[in-house]
């Protein structure tokens, strides 16, 4: 399969890469690294990605980012940074991708334990990522030709406690090599609406 | 309790309010009706309608509007209009009320069934459904002085079948009456993160 990795970079993506690439065509992008540039969260950018990479068999998103800060100070700007730059450049893919994947192909977008496991300072977090699972579930009844959706939902990896261990006492960290067995399940599998929870 | 319901007038609001006025004093808030005006895709609004209505014990939300349409069509400023609206506006009134709340109040929200049963042209409905869902479990942890927060989620209501129908085939339709017990349920009992399924 031709696979698009975008995040290819990040702690996530490069284990997808790691796990994917002894077996499939393997094309990164990132808006900083890989062999494209884009910015998930510009709808153009993104359907200029794909008239730059061709067809392709599966996109996987591992990039995304979102605010964490106390409840109490929250303000509506920064819940917008992560509906803008986590869900809807998840959602651009998506939207983008629908017209162009080969039929029978896959999106496998992120989310994370905080959907359904909250943490303090985790608000915007819970919100996000619980916003992308239910994207997921409601795209997946309408794509076209065969196309599936899931999305992995990782723990945090062990590979990033030295920046977010603080905000995660208590929960038991997983490799990233093992989150990137969920991605694999989700493109060389069958299934479609999941979320494959990696806790 | 003095309870603030934001959409009184609505189909759920109005069922909401005769659930809970007989033994209750209500406050009515909407954006063209009841005691107060307020627009909750607004946060300035927001904070103005507790100056104006004063401390209470019970906010109540039971409005909120997305776009449906088919995920083929779909554009990012039609995903924007539920996050705005339906996500933001509810997320506003926490914001807002957190402050101001008397000691052990409660906030409930509205989600809907559609965050796990999807539904043809509802991509936008499961996402933004999920979204504040997600938000509750996120928020509940972080709210000080005993507060809590719970989100009512309904199947499609009866009262709602003219309008919303052709949408829902096959889904066991529920009277508002039924509906209201979820939302006496969160004000009058004591949990919190809870998601109320009336399905
Ligand atoms: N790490 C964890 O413990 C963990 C746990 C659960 C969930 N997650 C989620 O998994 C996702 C990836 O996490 P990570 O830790 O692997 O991230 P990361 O190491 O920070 O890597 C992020 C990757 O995304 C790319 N990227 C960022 N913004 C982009 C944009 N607007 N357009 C295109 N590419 C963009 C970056 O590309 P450039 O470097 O080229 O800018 C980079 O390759 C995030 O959504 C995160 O919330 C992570
Ligand atoms: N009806 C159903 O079958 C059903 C099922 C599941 C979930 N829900 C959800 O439940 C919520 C209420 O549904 P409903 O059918 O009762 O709605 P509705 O009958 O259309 O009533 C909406 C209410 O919200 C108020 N409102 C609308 N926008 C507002 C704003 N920006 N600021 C303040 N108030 C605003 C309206 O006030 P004014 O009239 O003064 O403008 C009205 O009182 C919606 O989020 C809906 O998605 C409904």
């Amino acid at each position: 399969m031709k696979i698009l990795v975008i995040g290819a970079s990040g702690t996530i993506g490069r284990a997808v890469v790691a796990e994917l690439a002894p077996r499939h065509e393997i094309i990164t992008a990132g808006r900083n690294s890989g062999d494209f540039r884009v910015d998930v969260t510009d709808l153009a950018s993104v359907e200029q990605l794909f008239r730059d990479t061709g067809k392709v068999d599966a996109v996987i998103a591992a990039a995304g980012s979102l605010h964490f800060g106390p409840l109490a100070e929250f303000t509506p700007a920064q819940y917008a940074l992560g509906l803008n730059d986590k869900l809807m450049g998840q959602v651009n893919l998506v939207l983008a991708g629908q017209h162009v994947l080969n039929d029978g192909g896959s999106f496998t977008l992120t989310s994370g334990i905080v959907s359904h496991d909250p943490i303090v300072y985790g608000s915007s977090a819970s919100m996000v990522n619980s916003a992308v699972e239910g994207f997921v579930r409601g795209a997946a009844i309408e794509l076209p030709r065969g196309l599936r959706i899931n999305v992995v939902s990782p723990n945090v990896l062990i590979e990033s406690l030295a920046s977010y261990g603080p905000y995660f006492r208590g929960f038991e960290a997983v490799p990233a090599a093992r989150v990137a067995l969920a991605y694999s399940k989700s493109v060389e599998g069958a299934q479609t609406g999941q979320v494959y929870a990696v806790h």
